[in-house]
């Protein structure tokens, strides 16, 4: 049995939460999965590790920092030092970021999120059981979140 | 009984800490306070760890940028040396930073110092005591002194 | 018998594994490749790590960032990562990272993947197996991907 | 008996470790003052680290950053660093920078160096023996070097 | 016996290393020179590193980075970890990086690059056998590779 961390904010404005739940349900089972929600993007790099704490293997941290450029710094460092968590402990934490001014509204904002948390909730699971799915897609210019891109073929 | 560290600045043009002392008192009871004063902004990281030592079971660190660029790269020095305490002690620190040029007068600087501080007193508050209130709000765009925003209902 | 580890992912619009696995193997023998492929350029710091954890003596991290800031900024936190791996463990990682607007095309972007993971790959069995050369080549202004270009002679 | 660490530049262009000497001598006596110079503004970290090292309880770390970007760039690593050193060893180090751009002339920068010298020499005076003065101070906008900022009053 | 360490790159356009060593010998005796030859500047944090770790009492850094956007990127990153690695062992690495866009043409960055590598050669020496050097010319407005600046007598 398998534990997968899940960390959210209530700065978000989407429930990115269920659409991992949802996804990481739909792929499989064998886990079970414990979630921290936080204020802000901030407060992100410390419930990773306090659901490292609680012996998570793979942890998704789920935000949605704003537009304003104060915004984007915030999300810089909490980046910097979700990295920084999963060095220490070497686990896997796959951030979640969804830019508020990567869509027109915010009906586009909320399917962007949903799309691109669930696409992360894969890589997450892959990571987990499935390591040679990742393999087989190497240098095939995935993209989470929007659709994929054109690649090189050899 | 918990501990509650509060760490803020003589730089501050605003008393941030009695604000933050009144919400706290005004949410419940079981826990006393701690005070560490420092200069400024970039004395934070060092001042919430040592509150951490005194045995703080969560930090507020309560500080006003001034408004020019180099006062922004302090912050962000300060924001990214907090991140780093937090992760060494695995203790959630609160930042919450009044930049200058956030209001148009001293008056409207003042409300929003004091309405920041309160609403992440309160986000103190719930991280110690009552967790599921904020797993509650994931999500709802939530903003700490400014109104909060429209978030997409699933 | 060394371990040579390389990191791709499948953001990545080139098989960068490939030209590395193919270039160190027309060096010499005496080594095992070990392989980690993860989603994006982020998760290359972590996966470097796990890298060193199996044994590895060198690694090679290979990515791709896209044309945006935020793609730039995310190279930007995955190399300072990166950075920190190789000093925690005492081993080097040769980041090969190529932006994709560093080419006008998508042919010419795959020609430059390919000569400077190819390059990069020389520089790490240089550094396992005959330092001597690096040495010799001090000071001679070699760049990996483009021409190497013109020094001062003493 | 305390010990006061000073660190400072052979790069600055005003002689800032006897403003910090004659102003801490002026406050009180119980000390003793620790000097290391290092050549520019990125070695003060170590020179920081090497005075914590030889017992001190608390550090001035006194720097002239140059006007070109370049300048900036390095003071704002060198901070970096210094508040990484702080965080291991737990001792307050007050950066004293003094930037050659905040002054007209050279008379001026000299000036504005001696000032904001003194005054931060009488934080740390204050830091180590009557932490209670900060305190009262608290959010009245204090400045160092330039005229203390009009502050509201609650 | 004292053990210098010298680290430098195959990017460089000029022969930094002979610069140091022949400075170095020009100064005194009763050190020897430990060398480590990488590809580029990014290499050069793991570089002083594993120069530490064969005993080097100080460390010489001994880049060029180029003139474009990602060039300044990359040097400013080595030098963060420089940084980390001087604090991590408690061992003094002077860098000394000259950057392209400093000099007109390649001969004069060819001896800008001697001049600016000879003096940080000599500040080396007087950390480690004259601080008192260091200490008498404190707040002078020495700089390294250009000429000297005038500076404030008290």
């Amino acid at each position: 049995m398998k534990k997968i961390g899940i960390a959210d904010t209530t700065f978000a404005r989407y429930d990115m939460y269920s659409s991992a739940e949802d996804e990481l349900n739909s792929q499989g089972t064998g886990f079970v999965i414990e979630r921290y929600t936080v204020p802000g993007i901030k407060d992100l790099p410390i419930a990773c590790q306090k659901l490292i704490g609680k012996g998570c293997d793979i942890v998704l941290a789920l935000g949605m920092p704003g537009p304003e450029d104060i915004d984007k710094r915030c999300a810089d460092q909490a980046s910097r030092a979700i990295l920084d968590v999963e060095i220490k402990h070497d686990v896997h934490i796959l951030e979640v970021f969804v830019h508020e001014d990567e869509a027109g509204d915010l009906t586009e904002l909320g399917e962007l999120a949903d799309k691109r948390t669930r696409e992360h909730a894969l890589n997450a699971y892959d990571l987990l059981y499935r390591p040679e799915r990742l393999e087989k897609m190497a240098g095939t210019g995935q993209r989470e979140g929007h659709p994929d891109v054109e690649y090189i073929r050899r």
